[in-house]
């Protein structure tokens, strides 16, 4: 059952790279990255005046950098009257920066020549490489092997370049420069990154550092995370990416940005979510969560705001740059329009907010400030004749209620409205708690947007867009900056397995039931007791020292499907061993009198509980990942289960149980007993520090892991493991 | 448990107008709107040159209008050069129209003479009534009152007014008329019609009526569904509620609209999602799916399609008005960008729709046409430098593949894009299947946007909300026309059910276990027998006719707590009948030596089976809820269960079941059999017809209601009902 519940990573489409493995050789360091967002000299590589070309655009784009550029062509000496030399090597220099733009074929002896005269910095943007087969793919290896062997960062190649507007450095060849901001954008997608900087315009969002990453030869998004950890101007990150190599290597570095004190916001968009959308390759239906599951777990581990469309993307950006973290999830909703208030309270609490409760005072002075038929209570309704007065002084109260951790501000454009003086009193209330606006309508607010915008306002399109965005970002900041903490747990003997895996039988890969057992029990998990017996005394005195109802099975290497041959009863107690010894032994006898048999197993019965499923999987160039969730027929329907990216600690274990839907049930539901949740945890440890030990075991499927009342542990009912 | 499962209408807000009751008089007919929506004649009473006053802006509004327009107001012999009458009944005629726009108190007799004079339609625009308190919601009914027996269809109070763009009359005073169309608005906030309008101003959106309910009086939505009904100029219907009163009555004006030959969508935003957004009770928390929950059936029983935010609400619009309904799900799916064109495809699989597997033919034709790097498969990925001809190329083909059904374009912004000739390319396609685009981006694409927009392409700003306002409209077409199919059941015993109900026990509202069984028993349903016995002999008789395992219960009235005494004994065979009689015997007299004793109950006990849970539940001025849904604790965490407004036929109770997530498990999950659906169908039918029969019947909860193999059947195993 195993490898059907574990999907494998898709395959990303023609012209995406899917599972390259990669070299986690770590060799960048921030300041590797120094030079390459601030260098003082570029040189562009296939600079030209034909128009059209990349090197013609990369000529106009780089006219707002502050520092020195270069152009290198061999075919001109002069390019619209600026001197041209004929290779890197030839520049005066060593520049800081060499932007590629020639044919794939000559990028690796260009990356060479660079490397050898000391060029430190490559973007190469020229395409013709892994994108486009075997052949574009060797080009890729010689290109990256150089770039290593002489120690240069390498962006690229088949991507659009990077972009740097504090110092006018703008090596893409599309589009202008955004503004200037606090907003890092990391791009596996050239296409989507022009898009969305277009997009940015109109919501005035400014960039700190813009990367197309492309085919992420030697670059790839963890070392721009790690770059971007330190970079003071970067205060928030977009991340939109495609495939992700080494989760576990990702997740390190990102929580070095979003799991520190002064974290930074890292907003993710992962294409692929759907089998259709990856691809997926169509014999894993029976997949539980999909692939998109472990980019989930992947997600949440790395503390990343996780996001579904690019308008989200957008929004989340533009509240976590405008604002500073909100201290709770306690939101007050301000509006002139009791429907669109209502539309906006409903996504904010479906996204994690919570109605903030007034205090006796707010209310008692909203009272005094606001007509009698207003709504003084939270979502507050301040009625469609309220001037810009009257949302000043609401929101002002609002704001200064210790309840109240963020601020929502509805405006409808009813006739009477000054949208342009409350755009103004909006932008001026004086706090450190976010606000975010929503002005309904399009021609009619244009004027009122403008103006909070330009002031740093967040301001959405949509009311539903500002509780989405505000809902995602106060999550990411009350779940804070867990401190590591560890398993504990006691001896494990790693020894014994190793031994256990050294005496296996060939099995084709699957580890038998019995050894199966062993390696958990190795691992201090609750296994099913088991008791060898080859009499009627020895099956009676192991039915007594087990204590409980037992299964008794025949023990024959000969016999496999023992039920068949009546060799199996179940519910066996003390009174009842002696009989069912004897009626296996007749039973066997007559079906199959020639079968070797070494009399009977007997084993415990677990007890009814909750049914819950443990697992875990290795995925190729991603990671190893463990799973929780519910077992039985019905919750394999329901798929509710959660995934996690070893190596994972006791506060991810925890996360992952909390994120369960059938969470309620573990405190205790509707007059049924608390479970021992703590047995569900450790069991989630120890199987991911057994796959960690033993890299060589490459799915274990507890199921069911039954679970029973606190205090009360849990049992390991059946296992099914398999070796890679 | 029953009324916990089911939660009540929420309060809407103090400004809204919670659950009033209804009279359902059903009075208004096509004909009475068609003069109210194309009057010849409108007089505003009221009338002013006030700046900021509502009657000075109705003044401005209804400039635009063809017909005559009068002036109203007792203080003025003319406005503005403009003669002005001192009441409706001096004016020279009855005009068509009156819109009132004059303080609550004075509404009454307007309302009143207007109707002596032989006025036949009135908005009242006036706020002051129900909104405020009880003195205004006196008002209110006496308005009413007077429509009534004048027979006048009253739009409002506390409205916005109404609009038809195509005779330029603008009732409302807030902001201008709309673009001409095939829209039809009714909104049940009037801030939110104009947000909405101004909106659609950029989507270029056009408009055949637009109506802002306010109190509904005496008109409401499924008033005005009747009258769209008839429409020609409207195709599609845009409504915005914050409640609804008589959701039958509702369900069966839609059904006119949204399940005939030529449906036109419904498109529903109800706000009030969550408890919060509806200020639900708090005594609620424990409901299975909120009232959220009635609003969906109704949404899904009406053909209507339910969409989430304001900005769904646009695109759907859009969407549907600009397109004819697809024939299928199968969309194909044309991008020059690969990471957008995965993000797309992401949102049409989970709004429903299916990738077109595109002919043969098709392929080799797109091999043809494309470079050799680009996708040739659905999504099709026509590479970063297409140009326009590519774009047209491409999109023909794949439109013309009988497999597709729908397409959806996508572009961004590249270095030699053609944005504008793309446009033109895509608006001139010759088709009859819907086409949606997505010009991703912002000054980049606004040239192209403006293009597709004019000649009535749908465009939507970010690509996920064309694949979502595609796949609403796809399912939309896809359920097409259900053919009414009442249920089949074969005598019901409405007779002996009476019976039952009229010798109840006092029992402050709650049925007897035994009489709730048998009144279900009366209506066909599959209960478990119960036999009485008085001896040993009697007993042993009863279990062998039962013929399964049963429960033996003493039977006393004194006793409550049967268990308490060692009155229940499980799981007794005709084997040990006599012995289990004996021992309840021995065991209550023991206990209770001086209880009256009648003797045993024998019951049947239920196999094990799927636990479901069927109900029903009145809900005031909405209508009589049932249900369907999974049973057993960890469901009830899930609440994975489906509502019905009363009547349902067979097709409802098939899509009720089939929108449960654990529909998988009814046609066999992993090898276990398939289940016995039609019983369960057949279950939900019989509850909902005893409902409608027995209206003093309030609530009913079976549950479990055991489920087995195909054939097999179901069992009532515990039932609890209650009296109004």
């Amino acid at each position: 059952m195993a490898c059907s519940l574990f999907p494998t990573l898709p395959y990303l489409g023609k012209r995406r790279i899917a599972n390259k493995r990669r070299v986690p050789y770590d060799r960048h360091m921030a300041s590797d990255f120094a030079k390459l967002f601030y260098p003082s000299s570029v040189a562009i590589v296939g600079a030209s005046v034909k128009p059209d070309s990349v090197g013609n655009s990369l000529r106009h784009n780089l006219n707002t950098f502050k520092g020195a550029v270069y152009y290198v062509n061999p075919n001109h000496t002069d390019l619209d009257g600026t001197v041209c030399y004929p290779s890197v090597s030839k520049l005066p220099a060593p520049v800081d920066l060499a932007v590629i733009a020639t044919p794939a074929a000559s990028v690796p002896s260009i990356v060479e020549e660079a490397g050898k005269f000391g060029i430190k910095h490559l973007v190469v943007i020229s395409a013709g490489f892994r994108e486009t087969g075997p052949e574009g793919a060797k080009l890729e290896e010689e290109a990256k092997d150089l770039s290593l062997k002489y120690d240069v960062t390498l962006v690229g190649p088949n991507c659009l370049g990077i972009m740097n507007p504090e110092i006018g450095l703008n090596t893409s060849f599309a589009g202008d420069l955004p503004m200037d901001g606090s907003i890092a954008f990391v791009s596996q997608s050239g296409a989507l990154m022009t898009a969305i900087l277009d997009y940015a315009k109109k919501w005035r969002l400014g960039f700190s550092k813009c990367v197309s990453t492309g085919n992420k030869a030697t670059v790839d998004e963890t070392d721009l995370l790690s770059y971007l950890a330190t970079d003071e101007k970067t205060k928030v990150i977009l991340l939109y990416v495609e495939d992700i190599s080494d989760a576990s290597r990702f997740i390190t570095a990102a929580k070095k940005v979003s799991c520190v004190p002064s974290p930074k916001p890292i907003i993710f968009l992962k294409s692929g979510r759907t089998k259709e959308g990856s691809h997926a390759s169509a014999s894993h239906t029976g997949a539980l969560g999909g692939v998109d599951a472990y980019y989930s777990a992947l997600a949440r581990q790395s503390g990343s705001i996780r996001v579904a469309t690019i308008s989200e993307f957008l929004s989340s950006a533009m509240v976590a740059s405008s604002n500073v973290a909100p201290k709770g999830s306690h939101v007050a909703i301000v509006t002139n329009a009791g429907g669109p208030g209502v539309l906006i309270t409903d996504e904010a609490i479906d996204f994690g907010l919570h109605l903030a409760e007034l205090s006796a005072a707010s209310i008692e002075k909203l009272q005094s400030q606001l007509p009698e038929t207003a709504r003084v209570h939270n979502p507050v309704d301040i009625l469609g004749d309220a001037k810009a007065e009257r949302y000043e002084s609401a929101t002002r109260t609002l704001l200064a209620d210790p309840a109240v951790d963020s601020l929502l501000v509805l405006l409808t454009p009813q006739s009477g409205t000054e949208i342009t003086k409350t755009a103004e009193v909006v932008a001026g209330l004086p706090t450190d708690k976010p606000v975010i606006a929503s002005f309904m309508g399009q021609d009619a607010v244009t004027q009122g947007i403008t103006i909070l915008r330009g002031k740093g306002i967040a301001v959405t399109e949509y009311p539903e867009d500002a509780a989405r965005a505000l809902g995602r970002f106060s999550a990411f900041a009350a779940r804070g900056c867990p401190i590591p903490s560890p398993f504990s747990y006691g001896h494990m003997d790693a020894e014994r397995v190793r031994s256990i895996l050294w005496h296996l039988p060939n099995t084709e890969g699957f580890i038998p039931e019995r050894e199966a057992g062993l390696i958990l029990s190795a691992y201090g998990f609750p296994i099913l007791t088991t008791i060898q017996a080859a009499s009627t005394e020895e099956t009676v005195a192991a039915v007594q020292k087990i204590g409980v109802p037992c299964a008794v099975k025949i023990s024959s290497p000969a016999i496999s499907h023992k039920r068949d041959v009546g060799g199996v009863i179940l519910n066996v107690t003390a009174n009842t061993a002696s009989d069912a010894y004897e009626t296996i032994m007749k039973n066997v006898r007559a079906h199959v009198p020639e079968a070797r048999v070494d009399g009977v197993i007997v084993k415990e019965m677990a007890p009814l509980g909750l049914e819950c499923i443990l697992g875990i999987v290795k995925q190729p160039h991603f990671g190893t990942m463990v799973m929780v969730g519910m077992g039985g027929t019905y919750v394999e329907v329901t798929k509710d289960v959660a995934f996690g990216v070893l190596p994972i600690d006791l506060f991810d274990a925890k996360e992952m149980i909390a994120s369960l839907h059938a969470r309620a049930l573990f405190d205790g539901y509707r007059g049924t007993p608390a479970l021992d949740v703590d047995a569900l945890i450790d069991g989630l440890g120890r199987l991911g520090r057994l796959a960690q030990d033993f890299p060589e075991i490459s799915e274990i499927d507890i199921n069911p892991f039954t679970l029973y009342p606190k205090g009360k542990g849990a049992k390991v009912v059946d296992v099914r493991m398999k070796l890679a």
